[in-house]
């Protein structure tokens, strides 16, 4: 080998692209076999798309902004005549598309879960990811799909996030609200057309962000009047579990108005459904606007209590057509989506997240001696048979060090062969500093000590 | 809703991007959970970089060509100053840069392995991916590196490869040699110069696809007399599981030739390593060449018995530097991958996997009215709770047509809540036709019934 001195190119981190270092990823791997177990425990069969769409299939949906990656070849032909691909930026378009696509191979109601990067092609700004993780569901009919659906989603996401390792101390609520009911209302108080209604809902979605007293004013400019104005706030203050206090809404606005009437009824038998989770963990929350084109009824959102900075840990709705753009069938859905690094990094900033072991080993068989390299490996060999992780040290070095290394990988246990044909094994427990005669085919320790960390 | 018939754009596979129905995409899963699961079983750990690199970093391993998807941002700013970043299309790289960058943080040797797509920019082509998952594992080690980790490369992808579900009836072979051998007996016949050894070393490499005769042909042309030709295709010939059989390499080629005799001693070290396994399962080919500059000692291939023309399932081999345009440290490391969509796609075709299942669920519970829809959710609930997925039917319609959907879907269980308060629930096994009482908290199916397709 030459020993010519090379120039060196020190690699930098890219902004937006978030990297894990091994210790982090293993637990980013805890989130995602956990969220997979909840969607699966449900039914949900799991799709992955490419990670492109011909740029002509994103335009069909509408949606080509420059928040699009193109993709280019490095040396493109003159006369490339191909269709122009770009990353996609969310999992709504693919899963439009898939459905359109293999419509006549899927079965309805079509429950799918998808956990795949998305990329936005953002300018760098701090803590604006242009790549990361979404894990979506939807459910999916063909003509018409039942209501009970909008009340599985969120109680799906609740058990999810309850689940996460790292999110056991931080108090999160999910919100949710049926879009027919704030803009039924706003029918009844005589707010009609389009625009005037988008202005409205757009005052309100502000409310947490400026108070009461400039939605108050706000709306009062739209041109409602005083009286109207105080019965719309006091709709959309309302927070509550209770099917009742929905449907007390009508109190604050009597007569008949069905479209105001169908969301009420929607709202009322969504909560009705989810009458069994713990108190205050799913409520409805009527200043919940969302995307104003896409959702039709009930809507979600998820907020830290504590921090409302954060914005929206996970968000959906329930929409008329799926892929009308694609395929002439009529499909309503209903899905949420977790904004899954966004949480995560933001857990991992705060320190929250159980960081520790950096290697999926539980078990680090030691080797005695260069002579007793093979009948360590045997060692390695049979534990793993049995079912446990089992890193083989690589050198025949003094013990001590074989023990630090465990230490510092954060492996639970350190196995030591015999020095000795015919001596008996042992087996250390970093935790505890317990060391045991043990024998590979039968030692048993327990599950909490092997997921532990020293 | 309004009626209006709006223009459908029908959207088609985009050529290169391969996308599975939901019960294939089962199956991919399952490969994933069990390659996981045996490199977990090693030790190794799992790390996951981005989907881009900068040009600049790609361009300093000196590989940037054609075959590069660049990412430009559809209304790119004219003044935008920032790097350029390519999707990688390797994972060769990315773990370069990843180790040089997080260098201080990692602890050595770093076993890793990684999972991801990866890109290539190429035209589109009949069976030619441009994105697909690979499989690596690698481990790096500062300044130097235990020969024992040559035989855990094959040793691991043999247990991978094995428990591949639908891999259980095609018969496969690992082969592996030792870059310095070939070049060692070359030199040892005279011949000189690196142009001479890779031309010499091409026309080996081509021995499987062109024959002894026109290899001999090509052999003599570079230069090489009857009676070289003679002995270096008695050598590269050589199909061996017996280190014995290595070490009489020096009876075709004796005297002292230190390149030659420490290739022949790496080679016998590791085939030492590796006698625990079946005959048969991996062993040495002297006519392995694979790359000509990365690879330093050990190279490794993995072919179908029976069908040549798939090329190499798994490949990989041992290399002196791995980021040494990164980083002013010396990384030796060793490494295999497999081409995960390749192989995946090939068994698909030809109907070896097990695609059956098109859901996760094992069972559905059925909705016998909707008055009985809530106790049916609590059914579900209980079911869930003990680690069974369950799918709750979606409307109280007639029994026959939910057992259908279940059969459709390929669920094993139909549950069968009772339809007045306090009668039996019973449940279907729909492989077997069998009907029986059982109670949510105690029911407890054959696990070989859960998987089963019916």
């Amino acid at each position: 080998m030459s020993e010519q001195k090379k120039s060196v190119y020190k690699p930098r981190p890219v902004s937006g692209f978030p990297e894990w270092l091994p210790e982090v990823r293993i637990v980013e791997q805890q989130w995602f076999d956990h969220i997979r177990r909840v969607f699966e425990a449900y039914g949900f069969c799991s799709i992955e798309t490419p990670s492109v769409e011909e740029l002509d299939v994103i335009a069909a949906k509408g949606e080509v902004d420059k928040e699009i990656y193109v993709l280019e070849r490095l040396h493109r032909d003159e006369n490339d005549k191909e269709a122009r691909l770009a990353l996609h930026f969310d999992q709504t378009v693919p899963l439009a598309r898939y459905v359109a696509q293999h419509f006549n191979d899927l079965t309805f109601p079509f429950k799918r879960y998808q956990m795949q990067r998305v990329w936005r092609g953002e300018r760098p700004q701090a803590g604006r990811f242009r790549e990361f993780y979404q894990c979506d569901i939807d459910v999916i009919g063909v003509d018409s799909l039942p209501l009970h659906f909008d009340a599985e989603m969120p109680a799906i996401m609740y058990e999810v996030m309850r689940g996460l390792p790292g999110m056991e101390g931080q108090d999160f609520q999910i919100q949710l609200s049926n879009r027919k009911i704030l803009i039924g209302a706003l029918q009844s108080l005589g707010v009609d057309g389009e625009e005037r209604i988008v202005a409205a809902t757009r005052a309100i979605d502000k409310l947490e962000k400026i108070g009461r007293e400039a939605v108050a004013k706000e709306l009062a400019a739209s041109g409602l009047s005083q009286e109207a104005v105080s019965r719309i706030l006091k709709m959309v203050e309302i927070r509550t579990g209770n099917p009742e206090a929905i449907r007390a809404i009508k109190d604050i606005f009597p007569g008949d108005f069905p479209y105001l009437d169908e969301g009420i009824a929607e709202l009322c038998e969504v909560l009705q459904y989810l009458q069994h989770l713990p108190e205050g963990a799913i409520v409805a929350d009527l200043a919940i606007v969302r995307g104003l084109d896409y959702y039709t009824g009930t809507v979600y959102e998820t907020r830290f209590t504590g921090d409302g900075s954060f914005g929206s840990i996970c968000s959906g709705g329930r929409y008329e057509d799926l892929a009308t753009q694609y395929i002439n069938k009529k499909l309503p859905g209903v899905g949420i989506s977790i904004g899954f690094s966004r949480l995560f990094s933001y857990l991992h900033e705060k320190g929250a997240l159980p960081v520790g072991r950096k290697s999926p080993a539980h078990v680090l068989v030691a080797v005695p001696s260069e002579e007793r390299r093979g009948a360590a490996a045997a060692t390695a060999h049979a534990l793993r048979g049995r079912g446990f992780n089992v890193e083989l040290y690589h050198a025949a070095q003094k013990l001590q060090k074989q023990l630090a290394y465990a230490e510092k990988k954060g492996i639970p246990y350190v196995w030591f062969p015999p020095f000795e044909e015919g001596q008996a094994h042992e087996v250390k427990c970093l935790a505890t500093r317990a060391q045991a005669k043990a024998e590979p085919e039968t030692w048993n320790p327990a599950k909490e000590e092997l997921d532990a960390v020293a």
